[in-house]
């Protein structure tokens, strides 16, 4: 089944306005049909160039689905332009007028003219009331295509793709080939070099595609497993990932919705232990990627945010005599802060970033030299790094990134266990 | 000019991946060149929809914007796809060999056979070396359309379409109507109040196009005013906000590339004053929203996440009793955190979170119920929230912007000055 989508609106082209429907279609037709959109097309309001993507995407297409261009104003003409596509006169449809009109009634309005623009279909159309809005969804056959037409607005799309067009989906085609996606997320190995080394496992598990993906400084496996069902679809998946995992040890950190965050947290929970951070270059990032993971405040005491060198000394318990000789950004100070914020919370581990976001440098260190730390129960140890990339955005967030991993690190290989 | 885009890249027709790139261009292209892209298409990894939709899409465009699949994988075939497209056979291109060998070298990896896939380029096409990445751009014309060729690194896509695909196009067709654009932020009123504020105005100022936005919780009034040269357009722009600013008054917070959080900082610059924070529920997000904007160090003292009743002790000062009094979540505690931050870094203000983010709530109070309060020289106040939209992510988010709104309202009615 080749499945296309069109959205209509010169707010999907200028920038205004981003296509959060579009990416709610494809995740819920992977999950529930295991099919992919094939191609996506988005056009502006313009007549013409709406009616040209019916024609041209129905001859290709068995599924499309539409979106945009149903609202009561005069810039939104898509069922006219469906009327074209489909050569039949638009018609009002009593069941929509009554719709409208009990809804505008209901809100205290009074019915105007364009409001019953939204009851005109092209005829021959199957119509479904909107029970969220006043534009109603319709269904419409183009040569051999089927065309659903739904409104743009978000919570209007949403509930229509859900409870109306998905099962239409899954009714006529029924799938027959059950997928299930696995994402393995790996850290430290460049793009090339994860590629050549799961690239031999591609041939040895032909029903399992192979894709890869680039979140600095992350990179993803995609491992799409096919099967005549579920289980067999997992099973070739399992195979593939045992196999990946075998030549990338320890560079998988996380699968699937896990992120670095959300594996250092969990590690932590099942070992009882908890965790303070010293930040000063991150400025609050790192504390806000644990935070943002529901459950945090089981094994976050808290951050200090130690920006200036007083908070350090005072929340961090750095001498005020290291900070002098050795300076803000060094392995030093950063060891002096996990240590410092570990002891002064009372918890398992302390974690530091200290280093040179920029723009503008210290006159004695490059700008981008970052130090991360942590200490443990037993001891600790500090890391150099130099970000060269991204500017002052892309140095804090690859220190942040950094200075998780470096606690994963310390916690997987045990160095550092409990006591 | 007829202008389109083509994005390659299964991880787009999956949900897996937002396409942050086409609002990036198409937000330049109208800002820069007043133009508008016709329309965008989305492919997956398929040899043959990228063959065909850049025949196709070469028949009717002026000008394309090809990205993705340059990278170094397997499933990267764009400039293959490209060499079909133009019937020109691919090459190695010396110059890319070198580009690549020199970055990976430099880095300490070694060189792969699959880095140097990235070196060929079909035949006859402008290469332009990538200086944030190894994949180069190339430009390359089909029919009567000129393509580019970029990568889909977010990163690299900016820097190749801001410094090379842009100027090449105002080159080719400059604009001959100077545009001149405006943003201007507004906070504390919704989308239709706003538009019903300005729509007046619009109709007063027929050289200037007004557009809305809505960034959560902020609404951006967007106006490009048109002129036959810069100064012209200038100044239809400058009377248009004048008589905007008169309606919305201190609902417009900031313009253009301003933030909320660039605003308080600078405010907070020229009167030579320090900010000192203590984050609960936002967990590190005001710190990192203040850290992420140059030059924050002057300002910002530091920041407390105090995510445990300890750390709200330790660092913000707030006795047990309080906590026990009237709980985590409460204006009092709130109000102590912010003085207590305030005294301990012994900075002019002080500024605190708590709430419930959620997903789960504390069986007293609603998920979403936030405090947010500010300290003082001479004394502070607290507000209530209640937010229930976005999840634990919008709750956070709301929640960092409500405590930076009002600490900037605070200084801006001067019931807070300094001694």
């Amino acid at each position: 089944m080749r499945i296309e989508t069109l959205c209509t609106g010169d707010e999907l082209l200028t920038g205004l306005t981003a296509d959060t429907n579009s990416r709610f279609f494809q995740t819920q037709l992977l999950e529930r049909l295991g099919l992919q959109v094939r191609r996506s097309t988005v056009v502006g309001d313009v007549r013409d160039d709406i009616v040209e993507a019916l024609q041209t995407i129905s001859t290709r297409a068995d599924v499309l689905l539409v979106s945009g261009g149903l609202g009561p104003t005069a810039d939104d003409f898509t069922a006219e332009c469906a009327a074209i596509a489909a050569s039949a006169p638009l018609e009002e449809r009593p069941e929509v007028v009554a719709h409208i009109t009990e809804r505008i009634a209901r809100r205290g309005f009074k019915l105007t003219a364009n409001n019953l623009r939204q009851a005109m279909v092209p005829r021959g159309a199957e119509v479904v009331l909107n029970p969220v809005g006043s534009a109603p969804m319709f269904g419409l056959t183009l040569g051999r295509c089927r065309c659903y037409f739904v409104p743009g607005v978000p919570r209007e799309y949403r509930h229509l793709v859900e409870h109306e067009v998905l099962p239409r989906l899954i009714k006529a085609a029924p799938p027959h080939e059950a997928r299930v996606l696995r994402l393995l997320k790996t850290i430290g190995l460049p793009e090339s070099h994860l590629d050549e080394k799961v690239a031999p496992l591609a041939l040895k598990h032909p029903k399992v595609v192979f894709g890869f993906r680039t979140e600095l400084p992350e990179n993803h496996l995609k491992l799409l497993g096919l099967g005549v069902d579920e289980a067999q679809a997992r099973a070739v998946v399992a195979a593939a990932e045992a196999d990946c995992r075998a030549v990338l040890g320890a560079h998988v950190f996380a699968v699937d919705q896990e992120t670095m965050a959300s594996v250092v947290l969990s590690r932590l929970e099942a070992r009882k232990e908890t965790l303070a951070l010293a930040e000063s270059l991150t400025g609050g990032r790192v504390a806000s990627q644990l935070t943002a993971v529901p459950g945090a405040s089981k094994v976050l005491l808290g951050a200090a945010v130690t920006y200036g060198g007083g908070a350090k000394q005072r929340w961090a318990q750095v001498p005020a005599g290291l900070l002098s000789a050795h300076g803000a950004v060094s392995a030093e100070v950063a060891q002096a802060m996990a240590a410092g914020v570990r002891e002064e919370l009372q918890a398992t581990w302390g974690v530091a970033t200290t280093g040179l976001a920029g723009p503008t440098g210290d006159g004695r260190q490059a700008v981008g030299t970052v130090f991360v730390a942590v200490a443990g129960p037993s001891s600790g140890r500090a890391e150099r790094h130099l970000f060269t990339i991204g500017g002052r955005d892309g140095v804090q967030a690859l220190a942040a990134h950094a200075a998780l991993d470096l606690l994963r690190r310390t916690l997987q290989t045990g160095e550092e266990g409990s006591p």
